[in-house]
């Protein structure tokens, strides 16, 4: 499957636009911590640059910051021929992320390398040409969700910067994620829930056995409290993954990516539609996607790349439908909690990439979401959480609109698993009732 | 890893006990169905044989019916490059299961390929020593249970004896795993259960939008009326997974010790802990180690296998402590609901092969049934159902008790998912509540 074309680039080196073999070798003097081919922390908006450490927003302006790599001493045949050779999970990506080299041989839950599915029975009830249409299905994962990938990023750079307590704030896949991911790696964690969270969502961030802390007030308190902690000595040694650990954690979702092109053999897809909540997932794709391309790894060619969110929770479809480039807050009201984010922090950078890739942001009803969820589960087997459910919902959506073209390759991410999310199914139930006799069976139809 | 002893059997050509070159060229008349190496079914009381078809029960002495097969053309180094090159899931041992050679290719969940987990964390807790203890954890597979593996050897019989309707009778996992496989592979599913099931377990089955059908019965009605429906034309086109092609079905459960032993490097473990229902699983795993020692890729060596049960469904444990080679029927009372089988076919093979190997058989309570999953989900991140808590209580009860050696390399299965028996660990929750001042984070103690 791989394209001949690709081996006249095999003495290139590629750098991608941060970094240049100059600034690298400059960065490696502010790096005091080995976290591969991590060189540096560097400002979205303003490309100022820190040093590795559990930082998160630009002290000059503000601005996320992000990792800056060095990837100029790679030649694309042989890591290829790397990460074709290694594990079976997102290390062997290790080389592309922001982990030691040794990241294999640690403790850790070992997220990844989920299936692509091919979709043809969902294909052909959407219309789509058969053997174009791909679910990724992350709920796969360890903790069946696509969660682990990004919280096994911030365990290595908790691990990097002598961090004793794995955090995070949580109201369901995060939970149980970190809870997992601590245990496996002999971790203390210390979860922060709404305390009157669901007893069944409590169980399943309760029993890794680390501290679970139910907080009197809604979500938002939550949060309030996290970045408090985080600015306090009684903070100290604590990495939440998703506040002061966020800019390695979010790598994570470039695997996303890495997988689906290595999965389509070495080829970008044409069209993705991704779930948006606090929008990183999207632009870490399209960052992925970009770095492949700039490697070498893949051809390049146009892709485009479509987000889906719940019609309770839309501010970024509402943003792109409006034409508008930032995003007013919502007040969440959907079935999909996993993506029930008011306020989607990447959402600017999310209405930005689909527009310069030509693809769209569109959102579907709690309606919707259900009949995707079951369509999918009665086309392919695959039992998704709410957020597949709009992700599918949305494809639907958008190939009867006319702008998704079913004649090309599509991957739709499923990244969570219906077990979690029963109860937006609980309307299913039993098709016929009957005595245990063959004159019952027959009577209902069912021969 | 691979042992250099081993090169010295690559031109050696292998025969299972059951097949030679002499009745596999007898055997090729009487089988009309392409089902890959599968060349009959053969009575494991009385050696009768028949040709492949929907059969389970010896026509002369109602002995239960095995595959046999014919694996002489085998070359050992060809043999195991041809799987090590396969892809990531149980169709990488097609060769040695009664499946077509393009199974691959045909649209099925593809489960396996599971985690093999090095569990030093509780290996610590157990006083195993370091790096000898490995949880094989199929929670990982697709409808996160063990169930994915036989049901889809299922479906390959199905599809070569032209069945339309795939089905079984079930409380829980294999619901799921049938209707999930017919679904992917475009088959009507119709799956019996006792009419007042729990809603949540309806919900798991129903969601794949095959028939579910309520009998008004319990558990044991519900099978007298498959086996009924079977014998009667109503039936005609039907393949109850673990009744007509039980066979097959069974089979599945040997891809557990291929994979175990490819992922220890080609290795024996010396020890397996294997849950027990029917015993079935039990018997499988030592089959396909004994098939991987004569086809030579791995090196002989004495292994045994311990079987795990719930104290309240515990007829095959108490059969062994008694010295007996007969299994007394129990009344199942246990939250093990996946493995409370009161009467188990295979429980006079199973206390055999765990005698012939210097294995036992042992129970556990309920409540080190829940101590067991906590202390697998705090020590390694992994939730498991309750045959997980089942296996690894039974690991802990037999190291305590100096029957398992805990210096040896120990490989313990959790078969199933704790998604899926949330009850079980109902009781775990919040560690703390406060309010959301760090005032209340520091008197809870948690700095």
């Amino acid at each position: 499957m791989r394209r001949k074309g690709l081996a006249s680039m095999a003495v290139q080196t590629i750098a991608t636009s941060n970094d240049t073999a100059d600034n690298a070798a400059e960065n490696a003097a502010d790096t005091p911590v080995d976290l591969g081919p991590a060189q540096a922390l560097s400002c979205r908006e303003c490309g100022h640059r820190v040093p590795l450490g559990p930082s998160f927003a630009c002290e000059e302006c503000f601005g996320p910051l992000e990792i800056a790599y060095d990837f100029t001493s790679y030649d694309t045949e042989e890591l290829r021929a790397r990460i074709e050779s290694g594990p079976a999970n997102i290390w062997r990506y290790a080389p592309l992320l922001p982990v030691p080299a040794d990241v294999a041989e640690k403790p850790n839950i070992n997220p990844g390398w989920t299936k692509l599915v091919k979709a043809d029975n969902l294909a052909a009830a959407l219309g789509v040409s058969p053997g174009k249409l791909f679910i990724k299905d992350d709920s796969g994962n360890p903790t069946h969700s696509f969660k682990d990938r990004v919280v096994a990023q911030a365990l290595e750079a908790a691990r990097a910067f002598g961090f004793t307590t794995l955090s995070c704030s949580s109201t369901g896949n995060l939970a149980g994620a970190v809870g997992a991911a601590a245990a496996r790696a002999g971790l203390r964690s210390c979860v922060f829930i709404p305390h009157d969270l669901e007893q069944g969502k409590v169980v399943m961030a309760a029993v890794y056995g680390g501290e679970l802390v139910g907080i009197e007030g809604n979500y938002d308190d939550v949060n309030r409290f996290c970045s408090e902690l985080i600015g306090d000595a009684a903070g100290e040694g604590w990495g939440f993954v998703n506040v002061n650990l966020r800019p390695y954690y979010a790598e994570g979702s470039k695997t996303l990516a890495y997988e689906i092109c290595e999965q389509l053999g070495w080829e970008l897809p044409d069209q993705i539609v991704v779930p948006i909540a606090s929008g990183s997932q999207l632009t870490k794709i399209d960052k992925g996607l970009q770095e492949l391309i700039k490697l070498g790894l893949v051809a390049d060619k146009p892709y485009k790349i479509f987000g889906a969110q719940a019609e309770g929770c839309s501010p970024v479809s509402v943003a792109y439908k409006a034409g508008h480039d930032v995003v007013r807050p919502q007040k969440p009201d959907t079935i999909a909690k996993s993506l029930a984010i008011g306020n989607p922090a990447d959402g600017p950078y999310v209405l930005d990439i689909a527009r310069r890739t030509g693809g769209a942001v569109e959102d579907v009803t709690d309606e919707q979401i259900v009949d995707a969820i079951k369509l999918l589960a009665r086309t392919e087997g695959i039992f998704a959480e709410t957020a597949g459910g709009v992700t599918v919902g949305v494809t639907r959506k958008l190939i009867e609109a006319g702008v998704l073209d079913p004649s090309l390759t599509t991957v739709v991410l499923n990244t969570g698993d219906g077990l979690k999310t029963l109860d937006a199914v609980a309307g299913t139930g039993l098709t016929a009732t009957i005595r245990p006799t063959l004159d019952s069976f027959r009577e209902a139809g069912l021969a």
